[in-house]
């Protein structure tokens, strides 16, 4: 089974907009197994729409289309597929009379005080279908899909709006495609997110299952690294949900097994959502007090709505001197130690728990880079976590420059709360 | 003149790797009038990347190749063109020595103490040229460019690492594609940065401008939004910099005289980089009291190297109470006004002021959303500036959702001080 990508837009084209949509597909074919090996841009253009798929359908066994289906002039994929399959476009009534019922039912009213439903005519060219193919249906937008049998291949058209695509390509057409492959219809990700390990020690852990399982073929197992933080993604096919559920969960196990604590959350749980949820289950509050990271610590615990349930403040202690002022930092300690050492960390964790009256402090000093600081080389990073318990200071070594550096940090600290918080 | 990109690498289809150079060649393209009407991405293989070179030089002047320039056996950019061309690749002799020098001059010393200049024979690949093609200097890595004429087209591959991409297209291949064209061999831009005000209107100031200038081609004006900033590129063709500063220079004189203050800077200025050399400038420091941007404003004036000469630090009061306890606010002025007011802005401004020692106190509280907050609605947002002048405060409201109402407080702080500091 071989696939092209054939995406439609001027705006890509002309470095507007970044063409995420096929990077996205890329990834989701390459998930199930199913070959990309081209894939392609073209303008707003019928010839060039038309030409694109004729080639791409003279290599592979289907091409999917992004974009080009809204209802302006300049939205041109349906003349195209219509071109290169050598038909005609023709109205589809019902298409036709459940646009019409869509944009009546926005309920904007005219001056009678009866609804308006007088759209633009141009809305309705998003009914035009080129003879002999199928709509597929849009869950989040107006414009319907469509499915272009040409030749022995087939042509699938989607949205370029990201998550009407993504919608559409999970719906309706991934599950044709493995038919058409006689591969099971359905395919479910589960994905681990791991905080606190490096994208090799992972791999390194999983290595024995990605083994056993690679020659199967069903799941896979794929790693993304990103921001300091490393995603494992399992992908099954199977005839339906619960079976594919059924292929994951031993793999899913082993695989948590393996990586123990470092495992924080699965599919879209957010590092700080995580840290934010295990407060709140204790009710307990936080404070940060920053140096290297200036703010961005704080910045990413009140990324998320409600976080002042749990989030109480920070201090962005630059100057040295504010670690005394502001953190009640003991000026022995600094004299002794320095701004960036473990003692001074636990001397901040502790002062900002104290002065913003929350249950635990977190802090950070280091040196982000690019110069060395106090001789201390650049990625050094000193975390502290004051609690009811006492503090406890944990030191790293990083080995980014400057915005990785902090950038890592702050997840290195996200990370302390979490796993401390996590242990019962 | 037509020009087709082709980018190779299977990270690219896969959706590893965003394709972004593609999208900054079609901008740079379009600045100049160069049609693009085809890009491609294609994977790691010699008969696929062949083959796309054959179709885009059977529409195309030229093709323009990224990526597959590497030392390593999926680098198969090289193969690929030899191909296309119908001719044998060849080792270059002054090629090697170049890359045998460059590798002894890492300094790899060995075990005797003598330079150890055995790097992988791997590596010589990079010395590989089709016959008949031209290397292109790489000012910024090992993989020389290449320039490969086939029939009467050409053929350009440029390294797939950006910052050597875009440096190798600038100094030789867009003068070689404008030379082709016939056209003038050198082009200049001119970016121009805002602040404070939105696209649309930057766009209406600079709309005679723009009327007066679009027949003539030459300069050309786009407007880049992002961030809550937009960027002004006047973008000139000329025979020589000398020329293309002539031609831009009346063009930057109208924009900036119709956009006045709202210019903080040009080319590769950041807008927290320009406060810090105002600041600098006056012998000033800075200190920052947040509440709905959490810390961002505070993490962004601390991005660059060197801060620390002109910012002091910051306090995240969001919590309500710690904006008495930690900025001194007035708890009656809280009571009376609310935590999302200009009256509360003022007194963090100044308490933040006092309390850190900086000659200036930048404040920001407001409603993120999504919820509304004290009765105000989403996108309030009441700035305070504290200095030896005295205290001013401003008050906007921003229509975006969270993520954005944050990035664009953070940038009207910015400017805020900006403009403060730029009055004489």
């Amino acid at each position: 089974m071989q696939v092209e990508v054939v995406a439609v837009g001027d705006e890509l084209l002309y470095g507007d907009i970044i063409n995420g949509n096929a990077a996205w597909l890329g990834r989701e074919l390459a998930d199930v197994g199913i070959r990309l090996d081209t894939s392609v841009v073209v303008g707003d253009d019928i010839g060039r729409i038309a030409a694109a798929v004729t080639t791409a359908l003279g290599r592979a066994d289907a091409v999917i289309l992004t974009g080009g289906l809204g209802p302006t002039q300049d939205d041109l994929t349906r003349e195209g597929l219509a071109r290169a399959a050598g038909v005609e476009l023709v109205r589809d009534d019902f298409l036709e009379q459940l646009l019409r019922r869509r944009f009546g039912e926005l309920g904007r009213t005219g001056a009678t005080g009866a609804p308006e439903r007088r759209a633009p005519e141009m809305n309705f060219r998003q009914a035009d279908l080129p003879l002999g193919s199928e709509a597929l249906p849009n869950a989040r937008g107006t414009a319907p899909g469509l499915r272009v049998p040409i030749a022995t291949g087939v042509a699938y058209a989607l949205p370029g709006v990201p998550h009407e695509m993504t919608e559409m390509f999970t719906a309706s057409v991934l599950p044709d495609l493995l038919r058409r492959a006689g591969e099971p219809a359905v395919v479910v990700h589960r994905v681990l997110r791991t905080a606190g390990i490096w994208e090799s020690a992972v791999a390194e852990a999983l290595a024995p299952e990605v083994s056993r399982v690679t020659p199967l073929g069903n799941p896979t197992i794929a790693f993304l690294a990103s921001g300091g933080q490393t995603r494992v993604k399992i992908s099954a096919r199977a005839r339906d949900r619960a079976e594919a559920e059924t292929i994951i969960a031993p793999v899913e196990r082993a695989a948590r097994e393996a990586l123990g604590s470092a495992v924080y959350g699965s599919n879209d749980d957010s590092l700080e959502g995580v840290v934010h949820g295990l407060l709140r289950a204790r009710g307990a509050t936080l404070a940060v007090a920053e140096s290297l990271t200036g703010g961005l610590l704080a910045g990413r615990l009140t990324d998320g709505a409600g976080s002042s349930a749990t989030f109480r403040g920070g201090v962005v202690a630059y100057a040295t001197d504010l670690k005394e002022s502001l953190l009640g930092v003991d000026g022995a300690v600094l004299g002794a130690h320095g701004a960036v050492s473990a003692q001074t960390a636990a001397a901040m964790a502790s002062g900002v728990r104290d002065r913003l009256g929350a249950t635990y402090g977190l802090s950070l000093t280091g040196v982000a880079g690019p110069d060395e600081q106090e001789g201390k080389p650049v990625g050094t990073v000193h975390l502290g976590l004051a609690g009811p318990a006492g503090v406890t200071t944990r030191s790293v070594r990083l080995p980014g420059d400057r915005p990785r550096n902090r950038a890592y940090a702050v997840v290195q600290a996200l990370d302390l709360i979490r796993r401390t918080l996590s242990t019962p």
